[in-house]
């Protein structure tokens, strides 16, 4: 099973993957926590690239692409031996990313976004997807904080995008949701941790049940 | 007016340019010398993840897809302007390389990599490619001395690669110059560099002629 955590920044994608991860863990499944950008040292130096705030050049199609580079590699060497192997894969971020922030975000045309997904994916697409939903001011609000405490690299390319470009980010997210109601589960990401978790657990349970 | 150099590793493209480049600017003409991948900042992020030989797991969708990456930026960046300023722009390496090393090399679908080439040109072509070719053996020779004698990064990810996958590469440029022969003018590049340098004069100034 494959399962994704999308949402803006801040919503809390990092807080509840790893409380799920825990979770299913403790529960005897064998899991896979792992995130795009990166996942792997060559998704990781792209990362390094998309991420760094020095970057302001990068223009849109090369961003697109250096997602797409990523998780074509990302995929093949890590996500699908993994589930072959039958453990669960949990994904911060995914496909669903690049269409919020490069085509609703950024205005590149969706069928491009598509034509690069595909291209990556390679027949791969999430079981599940787990949108943490919440007000633009309350998820950046959140990172802003985050950033302040913590050191190491500064990742924050995104962070300095206007608060139009995130808004409209988090309704292009909606938007994905309303178009494929079966894959994704949208979850109320403004209260605490706990309550989250409990919806994102809610949500999962009866997905998780072993087939016969 | 722009200008591409093609061809195997070790056929002399870099030395050839370097002539083509001096030899203009002393007539007067404003020329830019680039190459691919690179030519800008964040492109030479992405040739640093291409060419590093520590990179053995990179799958040949991600690599196409960091090539397209490249260009898309070496674009909108500096090819781009430097054409609409009424220079000349001589690239030592373009399209036809990843043609060449991911198609005919690599045995990627043509039509997946005109796809991407298509969305990281955005309607720029060469107006002349300049392949210089040799056999395989005789280039390979060129470039193993030039590795042997050189300190810097070690950016031999293709020399590693077999002596069938450069014969493939050949043939394939080859075969790309018989399919544009408006656009590519194959030059014989076993001799000495002045030879290879006048052969390449000869059939640039007929092209050269400023329009009335
Ligand atoms: N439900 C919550 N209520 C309050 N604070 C939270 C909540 N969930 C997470 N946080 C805090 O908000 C910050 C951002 O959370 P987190 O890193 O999980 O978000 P994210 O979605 O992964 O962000 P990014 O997209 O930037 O990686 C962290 O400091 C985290 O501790
Ligand atoms: N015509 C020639 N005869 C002999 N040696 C040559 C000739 N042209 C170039 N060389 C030498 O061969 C080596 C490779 O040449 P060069 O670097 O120009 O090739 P290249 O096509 O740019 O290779 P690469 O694809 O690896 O960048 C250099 O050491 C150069 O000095
Ligand atoms: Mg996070
Ligand atoms: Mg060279």
């Amino acid at each position: 099973m494959f399962i994704t955590f999308e949402g803006i920044e801040g919503c809390g994608k990092s807080t509840q993957i790893t409380l799920l991860a825990d979770a299913l863990q403790q529960a005897g499944q064998r899991v896979l926590l792992t995130r795009e950008p990166g996942g792997c040292p060559i998704a990781n130096q792209i990362r390094s690239v998309l991420l760094d705030a020095a970057n302001t050049a990068l223009v849109p199609m090369a961003e697109l692409m250096l997602y797409a580079a990523a998780r074509a590699q990302h995929l093949a060497e890590v996500i699908r031996p993994t589930l072959s192997d039958g453990a669960i894969v949990l994904c911060d971020r995914f496909s669903d990313a690049t269409r919020a922030y490069q085509s609703f975000g950024r205005g590149l045309d969706r069928q491009t976004i598509e034509t690069l997904n595909d291209l990556a994916c390679n027949g791969i697409s999430p079981d599940l997807t787990l949108l943490l939903d919440c007000p633009v001011e309350v998820g950046l609000g959140r990172a802003r904080q985050r950033i302040e405490s913590t050191s190491g690299p500064r990742e924050e390319r995104f962070e300095l995008e206007s608060l139009a470009f995130h808004q409209r980010v988090r309704d292009g997210y909606l938007q994905l949701a309303a178009e494929e109601p079966d894959r994704f589960v949208t979850v109320d990401a403004t209260g605490q941790p706990d309550q989250v978790a409990r919806a994102i657990s809610d949500a999962l349970l009866p997905r998780l049940v072993v087939p016969a």
